[in-house]
Protein backbone atom coordinates (compact mmCIF):
# COMPACT_ATOMS: atom_id res chain seq x y z
CA UNK A 1 0.00 0.00 0.00
CA UNK A 2 1.59 3.70 -1.10
CA UNK A 3 1.20 6.57 0.72
CA UNK A 4 -1.64 7.75 -0.91
CA UNK A 5 -3.73 4.94 -0.32
CA UNK A 6 -2.44 5.36 3.30
CA UNK A 7 -3.77 8.75 3.58
CA UNK A 8 -7.25 7.79 1.14
CA UNK A 9 -7.67 5.20 3.93
CA UNK A 10 -7.23 7.57 6.71
CA UNK A 11 -9.44 10.15 5.39
CA UNK A 12 -12.50 7.87 5.52
CA UNK A 13 -12.40 7.80 9.08
CA UNK A 14 -12.46 4.05 9.53
CA UNK A 15 -9.63 2.17 11.41
CA UNK A 16 -9.30 -0.19 8.63
CA UNK A 17 -7.51 0.48 4.94
CA UNK A 18 -9.82 0.43 2.42
CA UNK A 19 -8.56 2.25 -0.52
CA UNK A 20 -11.10 1.44 -3.30
CA UNK A 21 -14.02 3.65 -4.10
CA UNK A 22 -16.75 4.10 -1.71
CA UNK A 23 -20.36 2.90 -2.88
CA UNK A 24 -23.12 5.27 -2.33
CA UNK A 25 -26.98 4.14 -2.58
CA UNK A 26 -29.54 6.83 -3.07
CA UNK A 27 -32.62 6.23 -1.05
CA UNK A 28 -32.39 2.37 -1.50
CA UNK A 29 -35.57 0.73 -0.51
CA UNK A 30 -35.50 -3.18 0.41
CA UNK A 31 -32.79 -3.90 2.86
CA UNK A 32 -31.92 -7.23 1.33
CA UNK A 33 -30.48 -5.18 -1.85
CA UNK A 34 -28.55 -3.68 0.61
CA UNK A 35 -26.91 -6.50 1.56
CA UNK A 36 -26.68 -8.03 -1.52
CA UNK A 37 -24.81 -4.51 -2.88
CA UNK A 38 -22.61 -5.55 0.35
CA UNK A 39 -21.87 -8.94 -0.94
CA UNK A 40 -21.03 -7.91 -4.56
CA UNK A 41 -18.60 -5.43 -3.39
CA UNK A 42 -16.50 -7.49 -0.83
CA UNK A 43 -16.65 -10.30 -3.34
CA UNK A 44 -14.53 -7.96 -5.55
CA UNK A 45 -12.33 -6.09 -2.41
CA UNK A 46 -14.77 -3.33 -1.49
CA UNK A 47 -15.86 -2.33 1.86
CA UNK A 48 -16.92 1.15 2.19
CA UNK A 49 -20.63 1.89 1.56
CA UNK A 50 -23.17 5.28 1.87
CA UNK A 51 -26.48 5.12 2.32
CA UNK A 52 -29.01 7.91 1.55
CA UNK A 53 -31.75 8.34 3.26
CA UNK A 54 -32.69 4.33 2.88
CA UNK A 55 -36.82 3.58 3.25
CA UNK A 56 -37.04 1.77 5.67
CA UNK A 57 -34.23 2.81 8.63
CA UNK A 58 -31.26 1.93 9.43
CA UNK A 59 -30.06 -0.55 11.12
CA UNK A 60 -31.57 -2.91 8.82
CA UNK A 61 -32.25 -6.31 9.97
CA UNK A 62 -32.80 -7.60 6.54
CA UNK A 63 -29.87 -6.33 5.17
CA UNK A 64 -27.36 -7.89 8.02
CA UNK A 65 -28.88 -10.93 6.99
CA UNK A 66 -28.73 -10.73 3.13
CA UNK A 67 -25.31 -9.70 3.84
CA UNK A 68 -24.02 -12.80 5.25
CA UNK A 69 -20.08 -12.57 5.60
CA UNK A 70 -20.37 -9.18 4.10
CA UNK A 71 -22.21 -7.77 6.99
CA UNK A 72 -19.23 -5.71 8.59
CA UNK A 73 -19.74 -3.55 5.17
CA UNK A 74 -23.05 -3.20 6.48
CA UNK A 75 -22.59 -2.93 9.82
CA UNK A 76 -19.99 0.14 8.80
CA UNK A 77 -22.12 1.96 6.16
CA UNK A 78 -22.63 5.49 7.34
CA UNK A 79 -26.17 6.82 6.90
CA UNK A 80 -26.87 10.22 5.86
CA UNK A 81 -29.74 12.52 4.75
CA UNK A 82 -28.59 13.93 1.51
CA UNK A 83 -26.75 13.13 -1.72
CA UNK A 84 -24.79 16.05 -0.62
CA UNK A 85 -23.54 14.87 2.63
CA UNK A 86 -22.55 11.73 1.00
CA UNK A 87 -20.07 13.32 -1.51
CA UNK A 88 -19.42 16.32 0.25
CA UNK A 89 -15.50 14.98 0.93
CA UNK A 90 -15.34 13.05 -2.45
CA UNK A 91 -12.89 14.37 -5.19
CA UNK A 92 -14.41 12.39 -7.48
CA UNK A 93 -18.19 11.54 -7.77
CA UNK A 94 -19.42 8.62 -10.65
CA UNK A 95 -23.26 7.74 -11.19
CA UNK A 96 -24.65 5.01 -12.69
CA UNK A 97 -28.08 5.66 -14.27
CA UNK A 98 -29.81 4.52 -17.23
CA UNK A 99 -29.45 7.28 -20.10
CA UNK A 100 -29.63 10.70 -18.78
CA UNK A 101 -31.79 12.97 -21.09
CA UNK A 102 -30.20 16.06 -22.14
CA UNK A 103 -27.33 16.12 -20.04
CA UNK A 104 -23.38 16.82 -20.76
CA UNK A 105 -22.20 14.95 -18.76
CA UNK A 106 -19.29 12.65 -19.90
CA UNK A 107 -19.85 8.83 -20.29
CA UNK A 108 -17.37 5.84 -19.48
CA UNK A 109 -18.06 2.41 -19.69
CA UNK A 110 -17.61 0.27 -16.27
CA UNK A 111 -14.22 -0.30 -17.82
CA UNK A 112 -13.02 3.24 -18.22
CA UNK A 113 -14.43 4.53 -14.77
CA UNK A 114 -12.47 1.53 -12.76
CA UNK A 115 -9.18 2.65 -14.50
CA UNK A 116 -9.80 6.57 -13.85
CA UNK A 117 -10.40 5.92 -10.46
CA UNK A 118 -7.63 3.60 -9.75
CA UNK A 119 -5.35 6.58 -11.20
CA UNK A 120 -7.10 9.28 -8.73
CA UNK A 121 -7.35 6.60 -5.90
CA UNK A 122 -3.27 6.23 -6.54
CA UNK A 123 -2.82 9.96 -6.04
CA UNK A 124 -4.74 10.23 -3.12
CA UNK A 125 -7.86 11.14 -4.30
CA UNK A 126 -11.60 9.95 -2.86
CA UNK A 127 -13.59 8.39 -5.06
CA UNK A 128 -17.43 7.72 -5.43
CA UNK A 129 -20.04 5.91 -7.13
CA UNK A 130 -23.59 6.51 -7.06
CA UNK A 131 -26.47 3.91 -7.52
CA UNK A 132 -30.18 4.84 -7.43
CA UNK A 133 -33.01 3.23 -5.32
CA UNK A 134 -34.33 -0.03 -7.07
CA UNK A 135 -37.71 2.20 -8.15
CA UNK A 136 -36.83 4.67 -10.68
CA UNK A 137 -32.73 4.78 -10.29
CA UNK A 138 -30.66 7.72 -9.53
CA UNK A 139 -32.64 11.29 -10.34
CA UNK A 140 -30.92 13.75 -12.77
CA UNK A 141 -29.99 16.11 -10.36
CA UNK A 142 -28.03 13.44 -8.38
CA UNK A 143 -26.67 12.54 -11.75
CA UNK A 144 -26.03 16.13 -12.64
CA UNK A 145 -23.69 16.15 -8.98
CA UNK A 146 -21.18 13.41 -10.99
CA UNK A 147 -18.05 14.02 -12.56
CA UNK A 148 -18.83 11.18 -15.52
CA UNK A 149 -21.84 8.67 -16.31
CA UNK A 150 -21.21 5.00 -15.91
CA UNK A 151 -23.14 3.33 -18.29
CA UNK A 152 -23.30 -0.71 -18.21
CA UNK A 153 -23.77 -1.92 -21.79
CA UNK A 154 -26.71 -3.65 -21.35
CA UNK A 155 -29.10 -5.35 -23.92
CA UNK A 156 -31.39 -2.14 -25.30
CA UNK A 157 -34.10 -4.81 -25.75
CA UNK A 158 -33.69 -6.32 -22.19
CA UNK A 159 -32.13 -3.53 -20.05
CA UNK A 160 -33.04 -4.43 -16.62
CA UNK A 161 -30.41 -4.70 -14.27
CA UNK A 162 -31.23 -4.62 -10.72
CA UNK A 163 -29.18 -2.28 -8.21
CA UNK A 164 -27.15 -5.72 -6.56
CA UNK A 165 -26.34 -6.12 -10.16
CA UNK A 166 -24.92 -2.87 -11.54
CA UNK A 167 -23.27 -2.88 -8.19
CA UNK A 168 -21.42 -6.22 -9.07
CA UNK A 169 -20.38 -5.26 -12.49
CA UNK A 170 -18.59 -1.73 -11.48
CA UNK A 171 -17.61 -3.79 -8.49
CA UNK A 172 -15.52 -6.72 -10.60
CA UNK A 173 -13.73 -3.70 -13.31
CA UNK A 174 -12.70 -2.23 -9.73
CA UNK A 175 -11.09 -5.23 -9.24
CA UNK A 176 -9.69 -5.59 -12.39
CA UNK A 177 -8.04 -1.97 -12.45
CA UNK A 178 -6.83 -2.96 -9.12
CA UNK A 179 -4.84 -5.77 -10.38
CA UNK A 180 -6.79 -8.56 -8.82
CA UNK A 181 -6.39 -12.01 -11.24
CA UNK A 182 -7.85 -15.17 -12.24
CA UNK A 183 -6.11 -17.93 -10.02
CA UNK A 184 -3.44 -19.87 -11.70
CA UNK A 185 -4.16 -23.14 -13.31
CA UNK A 186 -2.18 -26.48 -12.04
CA UNK A 187 -1.12 -26.09 -15.82
CA UNK A 188 0.93 -22.72 -15.04
CA UNK A 189 3.31 -24.96 -13.11
CA UNK A 190 3.73 -28.32 -15.38
CA UNK A 191 5.63 -27.48 -18.28
CA UNK A 192 4.97 -29.46 -21.20
CA UNK A 193 7.49 -32.36 -21.40
CA UNK A 194 11.06 -32.32 -22.76
CA UNK A 195 10.19 -33.38 -26.55
CA UNK A 196 12.63 -36.45 -26.39
CA UNK A 197 9.67 -37.68 -23.68
CA UNK A 198 7.26 -36.19 -26.51
CA UNK A 199 9.08 -38.38 -28.98
CA UNK A 200 9.67 -41.50 -27.28
CA UNK A 201 6.22 -42.10 -26.48
CA UNK A 202 5.34 -41.45 -30.51
CA UNK A 203 8.14 -44.05 -31.12
CA UNK A 204 6.39 -46.69 -28.78
CA UNK A 205 2.81 -45.94 -29.95
CA UNK A 206 4.10 -46.12 -33.55
CA UNK A 207 5.83 -49.26 -32.70
CA UNK A 208 2.97 -50.72 -31.43
CA UNK A 209 1.08 -49.71 -33.93
CA UNK A 210 3.20 -51.32 -36.66
CA UNK A 211 2.77 -54.34 -35.29
CA UNK A 212 -0.98 -54.18 -35.13
CA UNK A 213 -0.64 -53.54 -38.52
CA UNK A 214 -2.31 -49.96 -38.05
CA UNK A 215 -0.11 -48.44 -40.59
CA UNK A 216 -0.66 -50.71 -43.99
CA UNK A 217 -0.97 -50.19 -46.47
CA UNK A 218 2.82 -48.73 -46.66
CA UNK A 219 2.01 -45.85 -48.86
CA UNK A 220 -0.25 -44.32 -46.58
CA UNK A 221 2.27 -44.72 -43.71
CA UNK A 222 3.73 -40.95 -43.38
CA UNK A 223 0.84 -39.25 -43.77
CA UNK A 224 -0.88 -41.35 -40.79
CA UNK A 225 2.07 -40.85 -38.61
CA UNK A 226 2.42 -37.12 -39.04
CA UNK A 227 -1.54 -36.59 -38.71
CA UNK A 228 -0.77 -38.37 -35.00
CA UNK A 229 1.94 -36.20 -34.27
CA UNK A 230 -0.09 -33.55 -34.85
CA UNK A 231 -2.48 -34.69 -32.95
CA UNK A 232 -0.42 -35.47 -30.29
CA UNK A 233 1.62 -32.52 -29.88
CA UNK A 234 -0.80 -30.08 -29.65
CA UNK A 235 -2.65 -31.39 -26.34
CA UNK A 236 1.10 -30.16 -24.82
CA UNK A 237 1.16 -33.12 -22.30
CA UNK A 238 3.19 -33.22 -19.16
CA UNK A 239 5.76 -35.22 -18.32
CA UNK A 240 3.27 -37.34 -15.98
CA UNK A 241 1.00 -37.36 -18.78
CA UNK A 242 2.88 -39.21 -21.00
CA UNK A 243 3.99 -41.80 -18.52
CA UNK A 244 0.20 -42.04 -18.17
CA UNK A 245 -0.18 -42.31 -22.10
CA UNK A 246 2.82 -44.54 -22.44
CA UNK A 247 1.04 -47.16 -19.53
CA UNK A 248 -1.86 -46.55 -22.16
CA UNK A 249 -0.11 -48.72 -25.06
CA UNK A 250 1.76 -50.97 -22.67
CA UNK A 251 -1.85 -52.30 -21.39
CA UNK A 252 -3.60 -52.23 -24.75
CA UNK A 253 -0.49 -54.11 -26.30
CA UNK A 254 -0.29 -56.51 -23.30
CA UNK A 255 -3.42 -58.38 -24.93
CA UNK B 1 -25.17 -11.16 -38.21
CA UNK B 2 -22.36 -13.12 -40.53
CA UNK B 3 -22.79 -16.85 -42.18
CA UNK B 4 -21.40 -18.48 -39.24
CA UNK B 5 -23.82 -16.87 -36.67
CA UNK B 6 -26.77 -17.87 -39.04
CA UNK B 7 -25.29 -21.39 -38.82
CA UNK B 8 -25.11 -21.06 -35.10
CA UNK B 9 -28.67 -20.11 -34.46
CA UNK B 10 -29.90 -22.97 -36.86
CA UNK B 11 -28.13 -25.28 -34.92
CA UNK B 12 -29.62 -25.24 -31.90
CA UNK B 13 -33.08 -25.54 -33.22
CA UNK B 14 -34.53 -22.34 -32.40
CA UNK B 15 -36.41 -20.05 -34.70
CA UNK B 16 -34.54 -16.97 -32.87
CA UNK B 17 -31.30 -16.62 -34.15
CA UNK B 18 -29.14 -16.29 -31.00
CA UNK B 19 -25.51 -17.08 -31.53
CA UNK B 20 -24.34 -16.25 -28.31
CA UNK B 21 -22.76 -19.24 -26.09
CA UNK B 22 -25.19 -21.38 -24.21
CA UNK B 23 -25.14 -21.49 -20.54
CA UNK B 24 -25.34 -24.89 -18.61
CA UNK B 25 -26.55 -24.87 -15.00
CA UNK B 26 -25.87 -28.18 -13.65
CA UNK B 27 -28.16 -29.40 -11.32
CA UNK B 28 -29.67 -26.25 -9.91
CA UNK B 29 -31.52 -25.85 -6.68
CA UNK B 30 -33.69 -22.98 -6.16
CA UNK B 31 -35.79 -21.64 -8.96
CA UNK B 32 -35.28 -18.49 -7.65
CA UNK B 33 -31.47 -18.62 -9.36
CA UNK B 34 -32.58 -20.04 -12.37
CA UNK B 35 -34.86 -17.22 -13.22
CA UNK B 36 -31.66 -14.84 -11.60
CA UNK B 37 -29.30 -16.32 -14.41
CA UNK B 38 -31.66 -16.19 -17.29
CA UNK B 39 -32.01 -11.89 -16.26
CA UNK B 40 -28.84 -11.45 -16.04
CA UNK B 41 -28.23 -13.26 -19.36
CA UNK B 42 -30.56 -11.58 -21.23
CA UNK B 43 -29.67 -7.91 -19.45
CA UNK B 44 -26.71 -9.03 -21.93
CA UNK B 45 -28.12 -10.27 -25.02
CA UNK B 46 -27.91 -13.52 -24.23
CA UNK B 47 -31.04 -16.29 -24.41
CA UNK B 48 -29.63 -20.45 -24.33
CA UNK B 49 -30.00 -21.96 -21.43
CA UNK B 50 -29.83 -25.49 -20.57
CA UNK B 51 -30.42 -27.31 -17.52
CA UNK B 52 -29.04 -30.37 -16.40
CA UNK B 53 -31.67 -32.46 -13.62
CA UNK B 54 -32.61 -28.96 -11.43
CA UNK B 55 -33.59 -30.40 -7.78
CA UNK B 56 -37.14 -29.07 -8.53
CA UNK B 57 -38.25 -30.40 -11.36
CA UNK B 58 -38.88 -28.70 -14.41
CA UNK B 59 -40.84 -26.71 -15.58
CA UNK B 60 -40.29 -24.77 -12.49
CA UNK B 61 -42.70 -21.89 -11.23
CA UNK B 62 -40.30 -19.64 -9.40
CA UNK B 63 -37.90 -19.25 -11.89
CA UNK B 64 -40.56 -18.13 -14.00
CA UNK B 65 -41.58 -15.52 -11.71
CA UNK B 66 -37.99 -14.82 -11.10
CA UNK B 67 -36.80 -14.19 -14.60
CA UNK B 68 -39.59 -11.45 -14.93
CA UNK B 69 -39.52 -9.89 -18.63
CA UNK B 70 -36.81 -12.60 -19.07
CA UNK B 71 -39.10 -15.71 -18.82
CA UNK B 72 -38.95 -16.62 -22.65
CA UNK B 73 -35.45 -17.53 -21.63
CA UNK B 74 -36.70 -19.86 -18.64
CA UNK B 75 -39.67 -21.16 -21.36
CA UNK B 76 -37.26 -22.25 -24.20
CA UNK B 77 -34.53 -23.67 -21.62
CA UNK B 78 -33.70 -27.37 -22.23
CA UNK B 79 -33.59 -30.06 -19.45
CA UNK B 80 -31.05 -32.82 -19.80
CA UNK B 81 -30.07 -35.57 -17.53
CA UNK B 82 -26.88 -35.14 -18.05
CA UNK B 83 -23.77 -32.99 -18.07
CA UNK B 84 -22.70 -34.89 -21.03
CA UNK B 85 -25.83 -34.93 -23.05
CA UNK B 86 -26.25 -31.10 -22.39
CA UNK B 87 -22.12 -30.60 -24.03
CA UNK B 88 -22.68 -32.99 -26.64
CA UNK B 89 -23.43 -31.06 -29.27
CA UNK B 90 -20.96 -28.30 -28.11
CA UNK B 91 -17.64 -27.82 -29.91
CA UNK B 92 -16.13 -26.13 -27.02
CA UNK B 93 -16.87 -25.93 -23.29
CA UNK B 94 -16.24 -23.79 -20.67
CA UNK B 95 -16.46 -24.51 -16.69
CA UNK B 96 -16.71 -22.26 -14.17
CA UNK B 97 -15.65 -22.97 -10.77
CA UNK B 98 -13.75 -22.24 -7.65
CA UNK B 99 -9.94 -23.83 -8.21
CA UNK B 100 -10.45 -27.51 -8.87
CA UNK B 101 -7.19 -29.22 -7.13
CA UNK B 102 -4.87 -31.11 -9.35
CA UNK B 103 -6.33 -30.60 -12.44
CA UNK B 104 -3.99 -30.02 -15.40
CA UNK B 105 -6.91 -27.72 -17.78
CA UNK B 106 -6.43 -24.51 -18.64
CA UNK B 107 -7.62 -21.16 -16.74
CA UNK B 108 -8.92 -18.09 -18.10
CA UNK B 109 -9.79 -14.84 -17.36
CA UNK B 110 -13.80 -14.12 -18.15
CA UNK B 111 -12.40 -11.31 -20.12
CA UNK B 112 -9.98 -13.82 -21.97
CA UNK B 113 -12.89 -16.72 -22.04
CA UNK B 114 -15.51 -14.37 -23.73
CA UNK B 115 -12.46 -13.47 -26.40
CA UNK B 116 -11.70 -16.78 -27.07
CA UNK B 117 -15.96 -17.69 -27.14
CA UNK B 118 -16.47 -14.88 -29.67
CA UNK B 119 -13.49 -15.99 -31.83
CA UNK B 120 -14.98 -19.53 -32.08
CA UNK B 121 -18.60 -18.74 -32.38
CA UNK B 122 -17.79 -16.36 -35.52
CA UNK B 123 -16.51 -19.71 -37.06
CA UNK B 124 -19.34 -21.43 -36.29
CA UNK B 125 -18.75 -23.18 -33.46
CA UNK B 126 -21.12 -24.01 -30.57
CA UNK B 127 -19.52 -22.48 -27.29
CA UNK B 128 -21.23 -23.70 -23.54
CA UNK B 129 -20.31 -22.42 -20.19
CA UNK B 130 -21.02 -24.89 -17.39
CA UNK B 131 -22.09 -23.62 -14.17
CA UNK B 132 -22.78 -25.16 -11.03
CA UNK B 133 -25.13 -25.81 -8.42
CA UNK B 134 -25.74 -23.57 -5.54
CA UNK B 135 -24.39 -25.79 -3.08
CA UNK B 136 -20.99 -27.20 -3.90
CA UNK B 137 -20.59 -25.81 -7.40
CA UNK B 138 -19.16 -27.74 -10.41
CA UNK B 139 -17.74 -31.40 -8.89
CA UNK B 140 -14.61 -31.91 -10.81
CA UNK B 141 -15.80 -34.71 -13.01
CA UNK B 142 -17.69 -32.03 -14.71
CA UNK B 143 -15.18 -29.43 -14.95
CA UNK B 144 -13.00 -32.43 -16.45
CA UNK B 145 -15.26 -32.37 -19.07
CA UNK B 146 -14.34 -29.03 -19.91
CA UNK B 147 -11.68 -26.98 -22.52
CA UNK B 148 -10.58 -24.44 -19.93
CA UNK B 149 -11.86 -23.11 -16.83
CA UNK B 150 -13.09 -19.36 -16.25
CA UNK B 151 -11.66 -18.00 -13.02
CA UNK B 152 -13.44 -14.66 -11.92
CA UNK B 153 -10.75 -12.60 -9.56
CA UNK B 154 -12.43 -12.65 -6.72
CA UNK B 155 -11.10 -11.13 -3.28
CA UNK B 156 -9.58 -14.18 -1.66
CA UNK B 157 -10.67 -13.55 1.83
CA UNK B 158 -14.38 -13.20 0.45
CA UNK B 159 -15.29 -15.56 -1.99
CA UNK B 160 -18.54 -16.13 -2.22
CA UNK B 161 -20.00 -14.78 -5.47
CA UNK B 162 -23.62 -16.83 -6.35
CA UNK B 163 -24.94 -18.72 -9.47
CA UNK B 164 -26.31 -15.73 -10.55
CA UNK B 165 -23.36 -13.17 -9.71
CA UNK B 166 -21.09 -15.70 -11.72
CA UNK B 167 -23.62 -15.53 -14.43
CA UNK B 168 -23.74 -12.08 -14.82
CA UNK B 169 -20.01 -11.46 -14.78
CA UNK B 170 -19.40 -14.18 -17.66
CA UNK B 171 -22.68 -12.43 -19.36
CA UNK B 172 -21.04 -8.88 -19.22
CA UNK B 173 -17.89 -9.90 -20.59
CA UNK B 174 -20.20 -11.72 -23.14
CA UNK B 175 -21.38 -8.65 -24.23
CA UNK B 176 -18.07 -6.70 -24.50
CA UNK B 177 -16.64 -9.22 -26.60
CA UNK B 178 -19.26 -9.22 -28.81
CA UNK B 179 -19.08 -5.22 -29.02
CA UNK B 180 -22.28 -3.49 -27.26
CA UNK B 181 -21.09 -0.57 -25.67
CA UNK B 182 -21.94 2.21 -23.45
CA UNK B 183 -24.71 4.44 -24.48
CA UNK B 184 -23.08 7.56 -25.72
CA UNK B 185 -23.44 11.12 -24.25
CA UNK B 186 -25.14 13.57 -25.10
CA UNK B 187 -21.65 15.64 -24.76
CA UNK B 188 -20.61 13.46 -27.62
CA UNK B 189 -23.03 15.55 -30.23
CA UNK B 190 -21.79 18.49 -28.71
CA UNK B 191 -18.82 19.90 -29.35
CA UNK B 192 -16.37 22.23 -27.63
CA UNK B 193 -17.59 25.89 -28.72
CA UNK B 194 -15.19 27.69 -31.09
CA UNK B 195 -12.05 29.39 -29.31
CA UNK B 196 -13.68 32.18 -30.63
CA UNK B 197 -16.77 32.11 -28.75
CA UNK B 198 -14.97 31.10 -25.61
CA UNK B 199 -12.44 34.03 -26.35
CA UNK B 200 -15.69 36.22 -26.81
CA UNK B 201 -16.74 35.33 -22.89
CA UNK B 202 -13.78 35.24 -21.48
CA UNK B 203 -13.33 38.98 -22.89
CA UNK B 204 -16.88 39.82 -21.64
CA UNK B 205 -15.79 38.17 -17.82
CA UNK B 206 -12.90 40.41 -17.92
CA UNK B 207 -14.35 43.24 -19.46
CA UNK B 208 -16.73 42.93 -15.92
CA UNK B 209 -14.22 42.11 -13.45
CA UNK B 210 -12.16 44.97 -14.53
CA UNK B 211 -14.97 47.44 -13.89
CA UNK B 212 -15.77 45.85 -9.95
CA UNK B 213 -12.09 46.14 -9.30
CA UNK B 214 -10.87 42.45 -9.62
CA UNK B 215 -8.07 42.61 -10.95
CA UNK B 216 -6.32 45.30 -8.86
CA UNK B 217 -3.51 45.36 -7.60
CA UNK B 218 -2.37 45.78 -11.52
CA UNK B 219 0.72 43.72 -11.23
CA UNK B 220 -1.36 40.29 -10.27
CA UNK B 221 -3.56 40.97 -13.14
CA UNK B 222 -1.75 38.69 -15.94
CA UNK B 223 -1.54 35.85 -13.52
CA UNK B 224 -5.62 36.16 -12.48
CA UNK B 225 -6.09 36.12 -15.93
CA UNK B 226 -3.93 33.11 -16.83
CA UNK B 227 -5.54 30.74 -13.98
CA UNK B 228 -9.00 31.96 -14.87
CA UNK B 229 -8.63 31.26 -18.25
CA UNK B 230 -6.43 27.71 -18.01
CA UNK B 231 -9.66 26.89 -15.16
CA UNK B 232 -12.36 28.24 -18.00
CA UNK B 233 -10.90 26.55 -20.81
CA UNK B 234 -10.50 23.30 -19.04
CA UNK B 235 -14.10 22.35 -19.27
CA UNK B 236 -14.32 22.46 -22.26
CA UNK B 237 -17.71 24.51 -22.89
CA UNK B 238 -20.46 24.24 -25.77
CA UNK B 239 -21.28 26.53 -27.31
CA UNK B 240 -24.95 26.79 -25.51
CA UNK B 241 -22.91 26.63 -22.32
CA UNK B 242 -21.14 30.21 -23.16
CA UNK B 243 -24.35 31.58 -23.91
CA UNK B 244 -25.42 30.42 -20.55
CA UNK B 245 -22.78 31.81 -18.73
CA UNK B 246 -22.57 35.11 -20.66
CA UNK B 247 -26.04 35.36 -19.13
CA UNK B 248 -24.75 35.22 -16.05
CA UNK B 249 -21.97 37.45 -16.13
CA UNK B 250 -24.64 40.04 -17.60
CA UNK B 251 -26.98 39.25 -14.75
CA UNK B 252 -24.52 39.82 -12.18
CA UNK B 253 -23.32 43.02 -13.81
CA UNK B 254 -26.83 44.39 -14.06
CA UNK B 255 -26.67 45.43 -10.01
Amino acid sequence: MNVAQQRQGRRDGQGALTPGPLFILVEPQLGENIGAVARAMLNFGLSRLRLVNPRDGWPNPAAIAMASGASPVVDSARVLDTTDAAIGDCNYVLATTARPREMLTPVLSPRAAAEEMKVRIERGETCAVLFGGERAGLSNEDAARADAIISIPVNPAFASLNLAQAALVVSYEWALADGRASFPSDLDEEAPAPKSDLEGFITHLFSALDEAGYFFPQEKRSVKERNLRVALTRAGFTEGEIRTLRGVVKSLTRR
